[in-house]
């Protein structure tokens, strides 16, 4: 399970890069193309953290697993199923940015419902990962609610951005960043055993 | 043997997702051009879990291999070589899938020959581990016959989808994903060792 | 070294069918355009199957390493440069293979001289690896350059087929299928150990 | 950490290849198509090799690891957001190399930032592998700055070949193929450890 998602999530992190194309010399100059082109730059940084993050934790969780059944197989291709969407999120969001009018936050909203798809995955999984004997440091049954909401509260942000999303579209894009930035000091309970 | 078939499959699980980007906005509005584009986002989903499905039951068969011989290298080339050809299928089918007349049909059938194929190649790899000696977990000879019809049932369904296509393209898409979620149920015999 | 090898076999031999793609409902019907195309289909088998051998092989060959130094780490990474060139080849000369005149010779020269590329490369690595000390399951010295020529007399095949291709590039096309099919049932020593 | 890494390498190192495509039949004879692209070959021979240097470089890197902690696992996604970046790198300056004015000088210059960008990421991945306790086989403190300072040296060429090619974007494009040399000779320490 952990080698396949490793490739699926390797490959879509990487499929990211193949927006970043400019269109070549005879469409102005390169500074020129480059400057038009900064929102391309900045949705490859937000989403290669965010995916790279999403590896980091995903990798976390999985490696606790004491017992992988075929729910937890199915739970994990649902997840993937956002994973691999979001290259193509990233490119609809960064293409339409800058774009006057409603097609923006239309654009900026598939990007955020793709990043809380995978939010509510990852957040099923962990829920599922919890059950006695799932893990092997368990946690106590009084703490998993607690523990859960904690981890899972990044799928509020996304939530918040794509609202954001409707007054300005850039705006959205800095509270996904944000989020990221949110996930790379807050963690699994696996990366804390101590303060289990 | 596993490395190299889960990085193959890995890599079109998530090339599926190249086929869902949009023209841009000098096309139309983005709310209609996605309007217009909802094969390829049915596709997608179909597609994925029927890749994902392909990756559990792969994983699941290879797992209780117990010798892994040159032919069965070669079986599993010709099963992933309609595997890698799925992405193909899928953008094919999708693109076809609401122009009037035969084309659609014929798209159809295309794709569902590969998922036949794709089928077949599973079926045929399938039986060879089901020979003495080769599972760590054998099934009596007595019962292979039946547990492999059992878990190959799923190849009928794809000719059923493929002549279904030629009365409605639509509504065979809705027969192949049928057929997934008939896969997510059912499973390889080392899925369920209790029941041996 | 073999996780890295399988990754870029992986995706290389994926991408095989990228080029598949037809150009959708506004250029012919779409069995005309199949027809049309069928140089793409033929290549992509072809090409696939040689991958598919070369990676049964590579496995083959670095499971018996016993140890893994850095020249061979930078011969490996020569033969990948030609197989991760392949799909170009690959889309080159099947773009090529039924335009009349001298481009379909040199596309198909240039397929032929990646698979040769391919091929050295093997055969270096093969030679390396046959040094004292080198592998699990030593070839007495006696032995080497026979083994070493049998192993990579492919590569005089694609040198043939590089010459046929001037006469007619789908006969070329033809007699490196024909080396697929060679090494299907030839294969490295480490595959018959019993022999040794 | 290290499949992970892997497999982004292997996808990145694979995508370089994509390129490579001609634009067909109708765009001139192939034998003109290939002279006037020449630089697109070179630039895959040269960034192939880089990547593929970096892969091996990483590899005995990461394999001396003896604890991964999250510090470490930040660091190294910063390292692949720039390895991943290196395709459209690669694909931009190729394209731009041969085109007068300054847009070659500022394609190269791009090219030159994220090989830097990555070799920075490298060092402070080694300046981490160096303290006390991650390391299989410690480097004396005493020695770590010399150490780190050779391994490093790389980054000062991308500099260098950054400033050549304000003067001459093929003769910059040399120095960072010089570079890749250099690498295949130039090793980590573990890849040396008779000499610590």
């Amino acid at each position: 399970m952990e080698a396949f998602s490793d490739g699926v999530i390797a490959v879509a992190i990487t499929l990211l890069a193949l927006n970043l194309a400019v269109d070549g010399p005879h469409h102005g100059s390169l500074a020129h193309q480059l400057g038009q082109r900064w929102p391309v730059f900045v949705a490859y940084l937000v989403s290669f953290f965010t995916v790279g993050i999403i590896w980091v934790n995903h990798h976390a969780l999985v490696e606790d697993i004491a017992r992988v059944d075929r729910t937890m197989l199915f739970i994990n291709l649902g997840l993937l199923c956002f994973i691999v969407a979001i290259p193509f999120g990233t490119a609809l969001m960064a293409t339409y940015l800058t774009v006057p009018g409603f097609d923006a936050s239309l654009a900026m909203a598939i990007y955020c419902a793709i990043l809380e798809g995978m939010s509510l995955g990852f957040g099923v999984l962990f829920w599922w990962t919890l059950g006695d004997g799932r893990r092997h440091n368990p946690i106590p049954p009084g703490n998993r609610w607690r523990v859960w909401v904690r981890f899972t509260m990044g799928g509020a942000g996304y939530v918040l951005a794509l609202a954001v999303g409707f007054l300005s579209a850039p705006l959205a894009l800095a509270v996904v960043g944000l989020i990221a930035v949110y996930y790379i000091f807050e963690r699994t309970p696996s990366a804390y055993p101590t303060r289990q």
